[in-house]
């Protein structure tokens, strides 16, 4: 059982050590790969509007998402989240849960839809992923990736208009 | 004869009676329509790259345009560009002049692309121009921008590789 609550403060190191390597692997998040804890915490936990934690029974953090706007003012109806599943973890539906859990969130707040900027066009499984759960590639940026194996790789918009 | 150069700490009281405008009616730029003058001095002047004025022979200045990474680090070889004219000096070119001032800038800065993330599908003289200077409609947005007199419409994303 998975349990999906806000992010406490207290959970800074444990999200972290779900984010680093993500972040250092440069293959899914635009981020710098050596971007410095205290950069990365502000802007996982300090920018967006709301940030949760997906936790098993005993507490123990397997993936992280957080929400935002994803444009001021007369396009903050539309909001944006990110996703990052300890690598331990992947596989056992942790992203698919935030996933739902997000549009849920993102209903109750009043958002319309649900835009993704920069889906890697290499990272197949969360391309599949977002697919399943109703987001459209509605975007195919070309080259837009610099991805730090790959080198310049596409990258996809995705969109889902979310039902209230 | 337009003069294009970069912007100057005493030039922001022009920019803002240029922008001011703009950013009210809410129909092209997604900012609050009551944003303040410090929060839109921010977003213009102090968040991009850079900022550039395009002025008439006696200095006034008829237009203003922004430049940054459209995303950090990984993605941050594709850069944003935002264009504000005069409302009195439309029709003259000046938006045209700044686009590919804009792109020069953009190469020269390192930057492989472009991209308009927010084109509001109402904009439709914008939209024209971009096709012109070579910008590819990349992706429609359904609803993404709540435009002020005419509700929730479409916006663009329009995007251009550029050459070096």
């Amino acid at each position: 059982m998975l349990n999906i609550r806000p992010l406490e403060a207290n959970d800074w190191p444990s999200v972290w050590a779900v984010l680093e390597p993500t972040f250092r692997s440069g293959e899914t998040y635009a981020y710098a790969p050596d971007i410095g804890e205290a950069e990365a915490r502000a802007v996982w936990v300090g920018a967006p509007l709301a940030c949760f934690v997906a936790c098993e029974e005993d507490g123990t953090i397997l993936g992280t998402y957080c929400l935002k706007p994803n444009q001021p003012g007369l396009g903050s109806h539309v909001c944006n989240c990110g996703y990052v599943v300890a690598e331990r973890a992947r596989g056992r539906g942790v992203a698919s849960a935030m996933c739902e859990h997000s549009q849920r969130e993102a209903v109750a707040r009043g958002f319309h839809a649900m835009q993704f900027n920069l889906v890697v066009s290499t990272n197949e499984g969360a391309i599949r992923l977002w697919r399943k759960h109703g987001f459209d590639v509605v975007a195919v940026l070309p080259g837009a990736f610099r991805h730090r194996r790959r080198g310049f790789v596409d990258a996809l918009v995705m969109y889902k208009q979310l039902e209230s």
